[in-house]
């Protein structure tokens, strides 16, 4: 019944043709900056990340910013939003105009995230039998991003990092996690010394990936509760750290340069998840 | 003796202060578009690449581009160009103004391929045990640069592709690459189903990765000669091919959208490469 849903949409929609509109304020400038004064929130593009937002009870959609020929593909999704989210709805002049650039993703969002949980609260929430990924200094988003695409295709149960990595709710960084940034718990606080003291609390292994590892992903063989800790790729990870670790490397030519961060931590990963059948 | 160095480093190098300069003309605006009229000609950036660059006979070196505060640190990469290879200095300014963005790289190069193979020359030059890479329709240069630097991590001895495939010679692909697109021995022709085709010829077991592949990467049982296959993320290989031939999977969750196509190759080749120990 085309008619009656064209009907609830143009009800449920908040038409704005004015680009300089304040309640489109935290769309501006997407591309050059995050949202000021975040408080916990971000903005997601796209339907695939959207899907992912609106099905973790551990945000909330605040408003969504929706290209005017794509409101019909999208009916679910704006079904899923409470109704007392604003939908609004511009045409492709004033989405680029907003965002800066030319934005082809038809659909933005402002989620928040309700409150962030500290490693402790994420360690002691983990099954018997667990993977966890480990971050100390990733300050790149893409490399952020895609270890969280990894770890979800992986299932890896959570993800710690130092306060030195970069924020996994920045736009791009959940851009390139194709949303997994929003669905695997993580934690982001203190020191990679702190990090790795509660892990060892909590009874994992952990395996610092380095080229210069001991063992290979190959011969090791992790335990129930298993922890992949993974450093930047020019530095790696603080020597005194590494010596008190298991470390591992992904056996590979000697003559090239080491892989890139998140490539390598897709390797691990699926060596070391259940899937792999070790 | 720093002055007898400044002074070969001075006899040697062409300042130019004009970023109208003629001579300066294949590096403009190298961020919009890549060199005009290429005809095998492509922008190499930074130390490491041009290292790789240097250390490659099929390729040559046409000129160099240097920041002046980067030359005493490239000494030995200008040293190692042949004394009829131009090489320009120039100021942060001209350097900023002729890239067309902030250029972060001290040095670029403009690199030439002698003469491209074709992919049965390369074959007929393999040895007997051997691993080739396939791509069908892989069009991001992200993802080609990053499954070239993946290649040359696990020492495949070949990449082969077919034309609706970029060109690995763009320059955000070599850099993303860091230098393994001027490093790992490629041909870029024809069909995909004509690649196949001659890989079959020449012996090799073509393993199709795809998330619906019927043994996975940790069963399968690679031969001496093996071939990766990989398509894009979105499509995925044509169905008909895919018929034809063993196909494989990177075990993994079924709850999340699969794994980016670079990492995805990243996984298959340490899997499938001697380094595995398999």
């Amino acid at each position: 019944m085309p008619s009656k849903e064209q009907g609830w949409l143009e009800q449920r929609v908040i038409r704005i043709d004015d680009a300089e509109d304040m309640r489109l304020a935290p769309y501006r400038n997407v591309r050059e900056r995050d949202l000021v004064g975040r408080e916990g929130r971000f903005i997601a593009e796209g339907k695939v990340v959207l899907n992912v937002l609106l099905a973790n009870a551990g945000f909330a959609v605040e408003s969504l910013l929706v290209l005017e020929n794509r409101l019909t593909g999208l009916t679910g999704q704006i079904g899923l939003c409470p109704a007392d989210v604003p939908v609004y709805s511009v045409s492709r002049t004033v989405m680029d105009a907003i965002a800066g650039f030319p934005m082809h993703r038809g659909i933005l969002a402002v989620g928040r995230r309700s409150a962030p949980c500290s490693a402790s609260q994420l360690l002691d929430a983990l099954p018997e039998k667990s993977l966890a990924v480990v971050l100390c200094g990733i300050s790149n988003h893409d490399n952020m991003g895609s270890i969280f695409r990894n770890a979800a295709a992986f299932e890896a149960d959570c993800l710690l990092m130092d306060e030195t990595s970069c924020d996994p709710l920045y736009r791009k960084a959940i851009r390139v996690s194709v949303g997994a940034a929003l669905k695997v718990p993580f934690a982001r606080e203190g020191s990679i010394e702190d990090l790795v003291g509660k892990l060892q609390q909590a009874g994992f292994d952990i395996y610092a990936l380095s080229p210069s590892g001991r063992e290979t992903i190959y011969t090791a063989q992790p335990g129930a509760r298993t922890a992949l800790l993974l450093g930047t790729e020019g530095e790696g990870l603080p020597k005194a750290l590494m010596q008190k670790l298991r470390t591992v490397r992904i056996p590979m030519s000697q003559a090239f340069d080491s892989l890139n961060v998140a490539t390598a931590s897709g390797i691990a990963l699926s060596r070391f998840s259940r899937f792999s059948g070790v």
